[in-house]
């Protein structure tokens, strides 16, 4: 394997970044993971603008390489990749002084790269089932300390909950972790949006909470829309989600991934769900 | 320079850590700064059990090298340092798997040091004069998202209060920023602990809000009970700062640090902090 680091490609065992690196140092990197399908990078203007606002709400406005996309494909040519998973961070580099960043910035670019088999009508899914969640205790950062729409290298609020979903005996048996809000709502899964489903309305918290806006939520209140499935958005309660017909996670990877169990509730696969990801995988079939 | 990375000394610009180090990816990593002042490790105890205890809440509790304290020493010696800044950090090392932690752990354990001029009676401060704060909008992190007592590598709620401190050309006038809880309370700086004296009584937010609980914080609480200075912890609106008759920030590298302006408030160096800065040097000098 081989990733792409600071414009060159690189064996990954090689690919590193110095320990100076405020990428290392404070996690002080903005990135984003996306798809490629067929080749085919998908909602790649989407990832594009979500990272050019992480960059410039970190002060950092202009270190995006003009060349990013290329390096991209680049790196998935030399891996001989065309259905995979692709992460690219670009940290503040190396700077003089401590932890006040300076204007101007050297960034670190690096771009990894996994297989992920081919998605859409006859594909596979990234998972194997419907997805065990949990609720836990950790609370999403509240937006006024840490905003929900900067994608950063700093994951240790999500890194807690997934440690709540730990039992005593070291072992997880659950997929992802929901957390609340500060005031008790639902707000999204560790690494990914929550729908549920209730009388045939398809229900999301909005984007008022500290929620991430995922390209895939879009991309699914899109496709409910052109299916004439009536969405609303909101702040719920937790039990919202208990007594739901149907639960589904949104993103970039797990795609429209049924929710089969939420605590000690199990669910059905439901029919919106499932119109939903036949959209969905009508829609990735369409770019190979 | 020299730098130590799992168990070796390799030189400052080979010093790397691969970009699937989940210390990289997601500032899944716990740290501690310390201070050596003549070559003895200040207050290494107290560093090494809250390292300890932010391993233990990441999940990790066996990750601290046995020899760890030997190799701050080596590194030290290798660089011909006897004065110096040491940053000692562990990461959760590379996983198989996404975000959901491991209990199999290989951390990967960096010790970075720096040039720090001798302190105590007749040294040098770290800092040229009385430090300039501001009160910034970004506000501290909510304890039930992330703890305040987790010493990691991720800054991104310091380093944004930071960039609040930015002017439009990109200057910055202020040293540090102080940040309020999510309720409006006085919390702490970005990597300091803040004290005011008010009619000769000193006061510092109590562990009770979101503070880290600062090793010089705890010195300096000692230094003014043996020297008979009256203490009071509770939770602080910021008008008390600024009306209160003297201010100052601590931490490991900055000691006592007066604050000589908060926003447009002046402030003079006053008897009490010049009283802990002696009691502090005094301390540190014995070291020598």
């Amino acid at each position: 394997m081989q990733y792409h680091v600071n414009g060159e490609l690189v064996p990954a065992e090689s690919a590193t970044v110095n320990v100076a690196d405020r990428g290392f140092q404070y996690g002080d990197a903005a990135f984003e993971t996306l798809r490629a399908y067929g080749g085919t990078l998908f909602e790649w203007d989407a990832h594009l603008e979500r990272l050019r606002g992480t960059c410039r709400k970190l002060g950092m406005p202009d270190v995006i390489p003009a060349d990013l996309k290329e390096r991209v494909e680049e790196t998935l040519e030399a891996n001989d990749l065309e259905d995979a998973y692709v992460r690219m961070s670009i940290t503040r580099g190396q700077q003089p002084g401590a932890l006040t960043p300076q204007p101007e910035v050297d960034p670190t670019v690096v771009i990894l790269v996994k297989e992920l088999p081919r998605a859409g009508i006859e594909g596979e899914r990234r998972w194997d089932g419907p997805a065990r969640v949990k609720l836990v205790d950790t609370r999403r950062n509240d937006p006024a300390a840490i905003p929900p729409d900067l994608k950063t290298h700093n994951y240790l609020n999500g890194i807690l909950a997934r440690l709540d979903l730990r039992n005593e005996d070291g072992t997880v048996d659950a997929d992802d972790a929901i957390l609340l809000d500060g005031d008790g709502y639902v707000a999204e899964a560790t690494t990914a949006n929550v729908f549920f489903v209730e009388d045939g309305v398809l229900h999301t918290p909005s984007l008022d909470g500290p929620i991430l806006a995922g390209v895939t939520r879009g991309t699914v209140l899109e496709l409910a829309e052109k299916l004439g499935i009536p969405v609303e958005t909101g702040q719920y309660l937790p039990d919202r989600l208990a007594t739901a017909d149907e639960l589904f996670l949104t993103n970039t990877t797990g795609e429209v991934w049924p929710i089969g169990q939420l605590d000690d509730e199990t669910f059905p696969v439901g029919p919106v769900t499932r119109d939903l990801q036949e959209a969905y995988d009508e829609m990735i079939e369409a770019l190979y």
